[in-house]
């Protein structure tokens, strides 16, 4: 992280947003702190009843991006631990490390290069952040950020294993097993989405760096020659698709990898960033692997990693184009860029302006009253809709009330039977972002919430 | 395990149907063992292009039954690392172990209760089934079976926390949060999907019994003294679940769990088992907790988990009917209950006779021939189908090998692209159960999937 990006350009965002967002997760059921009954555990995250589903969305939408629509991508799904060797291989056992200082008066820890004078090699000049002490900090040491565990059934005989960092390893090994079974030819990719675990020396930001978190990664191999083509291709796709969700474009830039920055094995590498109320972040990243990460796993298992192509009787190890998204940071970018305040009549509206297709609630059904049927009608109508969307039922409460709860839940649509309803079996239909209201016909609600739906959904 | 289940009765299934489907998995891309290059690792899998999809949609096909169906119940997602104590409180710091033992003579190691006479107390008589040699077993202790590892930034400061060994925890010390967010009145349930770790002994049966697995699990929050009602609807539903999953009824079945089985906090408790070809075991159980969960996290976190009953001012602890599945065993049943052979013409067909809706490709595009234009006709079609399905396009070979191909990985649609369809715009639809061909018309062909797999999801 650079000195660039600690400052906080003006990102357009209401202000004190992450505050906000983390008290909306919590009170409308996003997000929650993991076993917050017991003090809750270090930068570990739970997600709630809307949060989930708007996870399992995010998910779905890329799952159809990236292995629905081409035929030559396949998905895949491997374990959290693997063999061991697959980490020494892939070299994080020596070096997937972060520099790691601490204040001899107060043993607070920081990553030395996060602290300015640390980073610039002062250690006599830094003044401890955290208790104010100046010319306190231990040298740097390299610190691994892999969880360990123990595998078998006696601990001292039991084999050392890793909980993932990163779950692009799990395609690699299982490249020729991929290879072999689904039949493709290069250039294909395989897709994976999956948790990994990184025991970061100072997590923050909400659910922008946690210990435990979910990725979104998918692999393109390709003939040597051919990656810098490829390398576009993603880049842009990549763009699309985040552009695709409703992210704002001014809120979204790329950012490549300076000398500096890009990793050993890595010949060209590109950021997707979002202009967070805390800065311009990293969300994804699209990176030119060449054959490294294929030509290690050769060399340690001893297995031949080649790829034959028949039809130019050519033999070769693949490159790799990667494109790794993180799904928890998706889901914050989706989030902050979501939510929006507005004052009406003497009120702030609080409204998360979700693409509808990635709403948690697609639905919400009210009965105006509970008189003279209408709670049976709305029953019977979100029991109707409950096949094809997700629905919310609310039936007691002022109806400017429930709507604003449904504001606060992204839900884009409300259907509210009145006493019209009863007379000419019509209801309201009430769209969130501009608060118009529609009378939709019993029967056709079904039929005006799919063609809604399918019509964002088709953004992306 | 007792003695009456490691008996195998007659299944029905084709003999060696393990093998087979060990076989087929890694032939046709459903199942690996997890980093197979560097030998494996103990009983982790991982997922291939086929089986990820399966997952998937038996996954899904959980949660729209179990979340979208029911207006009183909500999805959760907590992480897989939390807080320590929620394991003692639970009881699995003190409690979740299995007997081991050890053969002297070659330091294999057994549980305990599933050597017969070592579990009849009898250790001089037992001889070892690795070695031959008898009463060389060391006496019975008491083997931990979580994973530990260690969060912070330095080991022997670290606090040691666990992976979770089961997913039903996340949701008890979730229940205020969810409660309070969703604002669903008791009785309502809190549906997960995730994975958990259990260092097993003796894992075994393929994905029957691994150490990394996936649970579906829903906790029921209901008034004490309705528990014995909801029991039964959940035996109910959760049986018409898996029959509608098309999985043959006379080989399911329910097994109460007697005085010796069940556990301390369980009041009632029903597996339902499936007769694998290793005998009747269970993929799914219904528990009657009682109030056991929330109370000892109610006294170990010292936070109120009542629940106030406002129509009848009235407040409890509220008492637990689950429904715990196993997501990778329930995969397995679906690939053993499907797995079929028959002699056609001479030949042996392998097909995978999945629910339509279940199976991982739904259709699957070939030209008869690479001439005439009849690829870029059949390429057309599968982009076309992509948007709504998943799509297998298969070029080249013998139209025989190709179907051969998706019998065995249960697609269970193949659409061929011929001379006719050049001349009338209709291609042949063959089904996998009955070889039956329809001609179709290339513009029909995505209604007639829709309307066939619509109608096999019905089942479900």
């Amino acid at each position: 992280m650079t000195a660039e990006k600690l400052q906080t350009p003006d990102s357009g965002h209401p202000p004190d947003l992450m505050d906000k967002i983390v008290s909306l997760s919590k009170r409308r059921g996003f997000i929650f702190q993991s076993s917050e009954i017991y003090g809750g555990v270090g930068s570990v995250y739970d997600y709630g009843p809307l949060g989930v589903e708007l996870k399992n969305n995010i998910q779905q939408s890329w799952w159809r991006e990236m292995v629905f629509r081409y035929d030559n991508i396949v998905g895949l799904d491997a374990g959290i631990l693997m063999n061991p060797e697959v980490w020494v291989a892939s070299g994080h056992v020596g070096a997937f490390t972060d520099p790691l200082v601490e204040c001899r008066n107060c043993h607070r820890r920081y990553r030395a290069d996060e602290l300015e004078q640390v980073a610039a090699g002062n250690l006599e000049a830094q003044q401890c952040p955290s208790c104010g002490k100046t010319g306190e900090f231990t040298e740097p040491r390299q610190f691994n950020l892999m969880f360990k565990t123990f595998m078998g059934a006696v601990e001292q005989e039991a084999a050392t294993v890793y909980l993932r960092p990163e779950t692009a390893q799990g395609i690699f090994v299982n490249f020729k097993n991929v290879q072999d079974s689904a039949r493709r030819k290069v250039p294909f990719g395989i897709a994976q989405v999956g948790k990994a675990f990184r025991n970061e020396i100072t997590p923050g930001n909400f659910i922008f760096r946690t210990r435990e978190f979910e990725q979104m990664e998918m692999q393109f191999f390709v003939k040597p020659g051919s990656e810098d083509e490829w390398f576009e291709t993603w880049k842009e796709r990549r763009m699309d698709w985040a552009r695709s969700l409703g992210i704002r474009s001014e809120r979204l830039r790329f950012h490549q990898h300076g000398p500096d920055e890009l990793a050993h094995y890595c010949k060209d590498a590109y950021d997707i960033e979002y202009l967070f109320p805390f800065g311009w972040q990293e969300f994804e990243g699209i990176h030119n692997r060449t054959d490294y990460d294929l030509t290690r796993h050769q060399e340690h298992s001893g297995k031949k990693l080649e790829y034959f192509d028949q039809a130019a009787n050519d033999r070769f190890v693949p490159y790799v184009v990667e494109t790794s998204a993180g799904l928890s940071r998706t889901l914050l970018v989706v989030l902050a860029d979501a939510y929006d305040e507005e004052e009406i009549e003497g009120d702030t509206r609080v409204v998360l302006r979700l693409n509808p297709a990635l709403a948690p609630v697609q639905a919400a059904v009210f009965p105006l009253t509970k008189k003279d049927g209408m709670p049976e009608v709305a029953e019977k109508l979100a029991a109707d809709l409950r096949g094809s969307f997700n629905v919310f039922f609310d039936g007691a409460g002022s109806i400017g009330r429930r709507y604003r709860r449904q504001d606060e839940a992204g839900t884009p649509f409300c259907m509210t039977i009145d006493n019209q309803t009863l007379e000419d079996q019509t209801v309201t239909v009430r769209d969130r972002d501009t608060l118009e209201q529609t009378r939709v016909s019993l029967t056709g609600v079904s039929a005006y919430l799919h063609e809604a739906i399918a019509a964002a959904r088709n953004q992306f």
